[in-house]
């Protein structure tokens, strides 16, 4: 057994653990797609079967945290090193959570899938388009330690913000004017702010790709681009 | 310096993590309260301090992965060891999201502070001092490895989802009857949201401090409370 370890190698270690991130960034990715797709085609039953495929990166994020602390253990490794493995782990939550927005799209979708459709919600798809592909790109860029791909998708999480806000005002309008309207365009308010949170957590893991590429932290303000919280005017706001 | 290092022993290590987490427990907590505080007194200078303070949160957060990193990498700690202080880093980390949630109440505090009461959100003090109650406990739990503790926090979560429920719903309709109050009321139900969020982190805390005292998850089916996300009459979410 302790023999088998130690003949394989930490580089092998982290090879499978950088193997299990690039799995769960797969799946959310492939989740995004096809939340936004299921609430476009009005389509509850695929919707529930989104919910249903999250569990999937709940247990490779549980996985993720037991190679690591059976990585460590093996091989009590140095400073940098540690560092990629936390890396790592923080990658791998945050996927989850990336996967835990796109699971509560899916929820809503059932709920709107019997609705009259709300008429702004035609901006949604294309954030979808744009966060799916920052997660698919920001992990590519984990996998090739890519600063400048990482990089590119740290700066275009301002579009998402940008579409967010537009989507937000749209949409207070649009409920002040269709009363009728109001629980259905919450839900599509929920679901923006949803795609708006995985364009952050995309962003965030850029963030800790320069990080271990450079050992520094991204050298610019972070693009601010969700500012509802402070809209009183219809929308504005950002969390982190 | 590596002679001061060995000579502080491993507990001495590990104490002085819990006690960033301690610190950071406590700056969550009173971050909860003044914002709701500012929200109640519709003050608009306080809620922008509340903002301004969330800078503490995220130093402390990276203080506490610098040092798990250095004690990893100067104990190099077997696997029981090594998995508290990945429990710590994990706390931290929703500690730290907590104070974001704390930081959006706020935020958007500074708009509703200069708009027309909206009605329903009596209900919002009453939420926001069960979370920040539920936040001081498990910290309690997690300094007293108190499994009971956790326990009962994780349990109480089921009401903030109740009350978030039928705050969710009575915004709904009272958007309907006061059209033109249709803004503030969004603010509020994200406000109503962050709170909800609040509970499931400090719920999930709980679960870590059970997982850490008992080697075993938390052996009932989690209380589902938000049910909004399902609601296509006013009012159901939950994103795990």
């Amino acid at each position: 057994m302790v023999q088998a370890h130690t003949v394989k190698s930490f580089d092998e270690d982290l090879r499978q653990l950088r193997s299990i991130i690039g799995q769960m960034g797969g799946i959310a990715e492939a989740q995004i797609v096809s939340a936004i797709d299921a609430l476009q085609r009005r389509d509850a039953d695929m919707a529930i079967r989104i919910v249903q495929a999250d569990k999937a990166l709940d247990a490779l994020e549980a996985d993720a945290e037991k190679l690591a602390i059976a990585i460590i253990a093996r091989r009590a490794p140095l400073a940098d090193d540690l560092r990629e493995i936390i890396s790592g782990l923080k990658i791998s939550a945050l996927l989850e959570r990336i996967g835990d927005y796109a699971k509560n799209i899916a929820k809503r979708t059932t709920v709107l899938a019997a609705t009259t459709p709300v008429q702004p919600q035609i901006i949604i798809p294309e954030m979808g388009k744009i966060v799916a592909r920052m997660v698919k790109d920001v992990l590519d860029a984990y996998a090739g330690r890519d600063v400048e791909k990482a990089l590119a998708v740290w700066q275009r999480d301002k579009d998402v913000d940008d579409f967010y806000n537009s989507l937000f005002r749209s949409l207070l309008t649009y409920m002040f004017e269709n009363p009728q309207q109001i629980t259905p365009s919450t839900h599509v308010l929920f679901i923006a702010k949803n795609i708006e949170r995985i364009g952050d957590h995309a962003t965030n893991i850029a963030e800790i790709v320069h990080y271990n590429a450079t050992g520094s932290a991204i050298d610019t303000d972070r693009p601010k681009g969700d500012v509802t919280a402070y809209v009183s005017n219809p929308a504005d706001d950002s969390e982190d």
